[in-house]
This record gives structure tokens, sequence and C-alpha cells, in this order.
């Protein structure tokens, strides 16, 4: 009869196809950390300049809350909106640093800047909604909104004006009826930032024509210069997505926050409810302790700080000179264009044949990116020189 | 001119209406909890039989694994499909305890069950694609498809039929064009299974019809008589969800996986890239060493029973006589019509009164939950022997 050979074949196969929803890009950057953790299984000596992550663990104090609870606490779930104590010490630290009031009850704790993004979406954007995102930008905002049904349309930004955009570019896009604006400052991959009246301003256009602001203040913090302000700083309707992963250093703790308008928390607690039930609790009472950690990670930022002016003046001297100097985080885009179109065939010649991994630009812009690569440099000083020392023998041998 | 003023106001208000997607219902359970948890802070004496948790932490080669952890590893971002080591530890878990070979790549580590339903969810159903779920079952499955714009279509289930569904129910569905099933056994809130034949039948009829039959295998390993059978051992095709909350008793850690049909993988992974980037990456440590806790979680489990016993004992001398005895999970689902018609407010009043916490049956029926509460019983037998005691004293003074 055959029956359970065909049985067998049949299973094997899918009952119907996957979503059309499902197919997003993938997330370029870490198919390249996958691969670049691959050959450094095989031996290989790696050096990662491709995913956005400290080299340096959460801070001591940090670990050592978590230690503690490891004995002591059950490490249960917490509220939905997470624990009591964190939103009151994260509402403090808008007092502390940016000298803005935030009540705690604004404040929602979230698994990562990626569980920010995802209730943010679902709580302002229906199915066909567009968000504006400047390009280029953190490739996840436009990949979550499509999973979600939702349009992200971009917004080319150029070196000239620091990769950002201005108000006039939102006034360009009025007819596509966009729902809203989404701003990273500082930005990834380009670590320039809206200085100067830049983000009042984007603030008061989308005040004006009543456009959500989702401002995505993961990097700050880690400003070389000017410091960050925050858009509530500018409009309290505004909603702030922001982490622990970056200037704390605790990228996989997955551990963020929100600050949202009161009248969105019942809205945005119905969805974690739902769809995370609460954040990681041992990364929550982490948190709590990273914020005694300040005096350590502006050690750490002091090292980012050397990391990026070695990189500025030895990538230049391997005949990569187009790099705005970034106002903050710990990146660098890198134009290549004298060298490639195809940023993704360079990026892996040069993970093969001398070890470091970077970022193609098409992760970020998936059109021009093409002629740009991104250098992470938040690894440690040693590796981010023999790095420079690996592209300049190679570029210029 | 006013200006300020009037400017103030404007921009406390929001900027425009939230989405009509994200007015789900909120998970009642959380927001017992929160109200629990505001009553103890408060000094009242509270037991907890709302929430869906062991009173228990991880075990102790976890908390041990975590702890080595804090003190060697950076704990940065993992694969995003989660560590090698632990996808190839939970595949081999399919052999030892289902005798079923299940290949490390069709593992994903996902940051709890939560992800894995959201990953699952989003792979396979497009919106407006219609998902077949019995009721009662968990809310979050209804609540999460309604805000990913996919359709719940709910199954009455009942006692008699240990609230399981049955291939005849589904073929009564059919004019729907339901695009799959998802199926709980153990289920929660009732705690009962699809023994002996009945999920073999149900994963036939998902092959023959072309449904995607997603199967809910959270409550696996707590089970009082007859074995849970994972749905890959009927249908290689099934999508299991998992998770290390309940059985491993790591709740708050969200640490969860799936097993997917080998196609399935990459769509997965560029979703689970851009939706988390990684699961918690101590919570995966951890989960390594749960493992190695066996003998600890199985006298966990010995106190369920224990627990089970009493409250069938003692539950029906209070009056709550109508419970079917449960097969696994920690949950009991009593009939109390005799008592109200509005669960929500019983549930209420008993916390008050009595400080005892349970969850009303809308959570999980909408309509008929009206009739119904769910008493999880995780905790230390002397809570529930003493919840037991003050529910008689209530009910039969």
């Amino acid at each position: 009869m055959g029956i359970g050979l065909s049985e067998r074949q049949e299973s094997d196969e899918l009952p119907r196809g996957v979503a059309r929803r499902s197919s997003i890009d993938p997330l370029v950057v870490m198919d390249v950390m996958r691969e670049a953790n691959v050959r450094a299984a095989e031996g290989a000596d790696i050096i990662h300049m491709e995913v956005g992550q400290p080299g340096t663990p959460a801070p001591r104090a940090a670990r050592e809350r978590a230690r503690a609870a490891l004995e002591t606490d059950r490490l249960g779930y917490t509220d939905a909106l997470g624990l009591p104590a964190l939103r009151e010490r994260i509402a403090r630290y808008y007092g502390e640093r940016y000298d803005v009031g935030v009540a705690p009850e604004r404040v929602v704790v979230t698994s990562g800047s990626s569980a920010g993004f995802v209730l943010a979406f679902l709580a302002v954007l229906d199915a066909g909604d567009t968000m504006l995102l400047p390009s280029p930008g953190y490739p996840c905002y436009r990949h979550i909104l499509k999973a979600l049904g939702a349009k992200p349309v971009l917004i080319d930004t150029s070196p000239a004006a620091r990769w950002m955009p201005d108000a006039r570019d939102l006034e360009r896009f009025a007819g596509e009826e966009p729902a809203g604006l989404l701003l990273a400052s500082p930005n990834n991959p380009t670590g320039t930032m809206a200085v100067g009246p830049r983000l009042g301003e984007l603030a008061d256009v989308c005040r004006r024509r009543r456009l959500w602001l989702i401002s995505d203040e993961i990097y700050h913090g880690l400003e070389y210069d000017e410091p960050a302000v925050t858009a509530i700083a500018h409009w309290q309707a505004a909603i702030v997505v922001n982490s622990f992963s970056k200037y704390f250093s605790m990228t996989g703790w997955r551990i963020g926050w929100l600050v949202v308008p009161e009248a969105l928390v019942r809205t945005i607690e119905r969805l974690a409810q739902n769809l995370y039930i609460s954040p990681p609790t041992i990364s929550q009472v982490a948190a709590l302790g990273a914020f005694d950690g300040i005096d350590e990670l502006e050690e750490i930022k002091a090292g980012y700080a050397a990391n990026r002016a070695l990189l500025l003046s030895e990538l230049p001297a391997a005949g990569l000179a187009s790099i705005l100097p970034a106002d903050g985080a710990f990146y660098l885009y890198a134009d290549v264009s004298a060298l490639t179109s195809d940023s993704a065939a360079f990026a892996k010649t040069m993970l093969k044949e001398i070890g470091v991994a970077v970022t193609p630009g098409i992760d970020f812009d998936p059109v021009r990116g093409r002629h740009f690569i991104r250098f992470s440099y938040a690894e440690p000083q040693a590796a981010v020189r023999e790095a420079a020392r690996r592209i300049k023998g190679w570029l210029k041998p």
C-alpha cells in the first residue's frame, strides 16, 4: 500500500502556506552575528563590530542585585507594567537626567525596546496606517510595522542634515496621511543627532498635525558633545521608547521601558498583559541596581569616546574618509561607494578575509545602504585597534 | 494671549485616537493579581490562587547556572533562535520524555510561551484568518489573535467531554474556513486533557483538512494519571508551544520554546530577530540548568498532587461540588452557578472578605465563564489548606 511512506512525505510538508505578513526581511545584523559566531566557534579570530552591544557586562551593582534575588526571591511574574519600584526609579531618572517631571504611572517596563515598539505600534496604529521613518534607520521599525500590517514610509535623510529629517520633510509627506513619526536621536546606524532646535521643531509639527511622535531614545546617555533631550521635554504626548541595553550595558537582559501619555497607559497595559505577561523579573531587579552603577557606566562611555576618536583617525587613513563624526551612540556609518555597490558582499568578504564583522548598510536603508557599512565600536579598545589595523592592511596593503 | 495655557491643555491630550485593534480585553487574572498585590502591600493576608504560577523558585540547578553566568558571562544577545546548547538540550528532551526524535534546528527558544504564540500566529495567520479555539481556554489566545487582526472562533466544549473538542466539533466549523486549531492539553483553566486517542484524531482532521495545529503543551509534565503525548508524536507538521514556566517552575524568567516544522524555521527566525532580538540570556542559561533539576521538580509536582487531592475533598465540603477531577496542570475549574451569575463580582468579594484571590471564569470563557471560577493550587500546601478553610467558613459559616 505504501501508506506509511506517503503519509510521512505528506507530514513533512506544511499544511498550508505561511502568512504573507511573515515575509519580512531578516535583521541582517543578526545573520552576520550568527555567521561570525559560527566562524569563531570554528577557531577563527573574530572581532565583533557588527552588533550594537557593549563589550561589557551589566554594571556590578546590577549583577549584585540579580545575585541577591537568586537567593531570596521566587522570581515569579510581576505586574504587567513592571515592578512598582522600578517604575518609580525610572520616573525619578527623568528628573535627574533631563529635569523633566514624569509620573511613575506613565512608565511601562518592557522586555527590551523590542517590546516597547510592538506595544506602541499596536496601541496607536491600525492595519494600513502609515508611519514615517527617517532612513537610514533601525531596520526593525519597518519590519515590525510590516508584520503588524502597518505601512512604513521612509523619509530619505542626508549626511548634510546629520541624517535627520526636518519640519519641511514632514510637510512633504502630508499626502501620505501619516499617523505618526518615529524618530531616533542619536540615530542608529549613523550616530547623529537632532541637534539644537531640531527636535523641538519636529515635535511642534507632530503636535500641530496631530501625529503620534514615537521617540526612540535608546542611545541616550551616549552623546559626545551636546546632551540629548528627551522628546517629552518638548511634548508630554510623545511616546518615548528606551532600554537598559545600550548606556546601561544590559543587552541580553531584555529590559527596557516606555514613557507614554497617561491616557494611553491602560491600553498599553492590556496589550502587555496579553502579549508578554510581564518583563523578565531578574532583569527588572538588576535594572533597579543599574542606577547605582552610573560611575562605572561613565567609565565605559569614556572607552567608547576613545574608540570613536581612534576610528575617526584610523578609518580615513585606511581610505574610508567619508564618515560623518557621529554625535552619539557607538556607531560610525561609512560611505564605501568607492569600493563597492554591494555592501552585503563587501561585509561578507571582510569577515572571511580579515575576521572583522561589520553590518552592511542595506539593513538600515534598503537602497542607498548598498554603499554603506556600519561599524559598532563598543568592544574593548584593543579589539577596535586591531580591527582598524586589519582593515588598513586589507584596503591599503 | 493665553498661548501657554492652551498649549499645555492640548499637549495633555493624545494627538489622535488609539488603534481599534488595541481595544482587547484585559487579562483579568493580571488585574486580580495586581489588586491582590496592592492589598498584600497594605498588610492584608492574601492567598494567591489566582495566578497560574508555582509557589517555588526555579530549581537549584537552574539558579546555580544563572549565578555562575553572572560572574563569567557578558550576558549579551544570543542567536535569535536561542543558544545552540539549549536548542540541543530541548531537542534531546523530546527523546527522553516522549521517545520522539526532534532535530535541534527545529527548536526555537522564545521569551516565554507568550512570544511563542505571537511568533506562531504571525508566521501562519494573515489578518482576517480564522483560528479555532476550544472554550474555555487561555484568554491570551483570543486577545493576541485579535490584536494581530486574526479572527478567533470559539468552540464551546463541555465538562462531559473533559472540556475538549473532538473531530466532529472541527467538522461543524468547516464553514468558517479555519486556518488552524489551537489545542491545549492539559487545558487551562480546566486542567483536563485530550485523553486516549483524542489528540491523534484531532491531528488527523487537521492534516486531512490542511489546518495548522498549534499545540500548547505548557502544562506537560504536570499530569496526575495518563501522561501527556506531544502533538508531534502524531504529526510532525504540528507547531508545539512550550515553556519553562510551569513544570520547570520558572514563570518570571520568561523563557519557553517552540518546535516547528523545518520549513517554518527561517520564517520564525526572521520574525524573532525583528520582534524580540533574542530571548533573555540569563534565562536561557538557567533553563539549561533546569534539566538537571528534574528530581526537585518531581517533588514539587508531588506537592501539587497533594494540593489537588486536598481541594477535591475540601471544596465539595464547602459546597463547590461541581468540579471535574482535573487530569493535569494545577487548576480546578469550579461551577459556581448556584452561588452567582457574576463570577467577577464573586471573585472580588472573595478577595475582599477572606483574602483568597481566584480568577473569574470570564477570563477563559466570556459567556459561560460568568458561572465559573478557577483555582490555581501551586502555592505551598499550608496556604492551600488555609484557603480551603477560609472558603468553607465563608460559604458554609
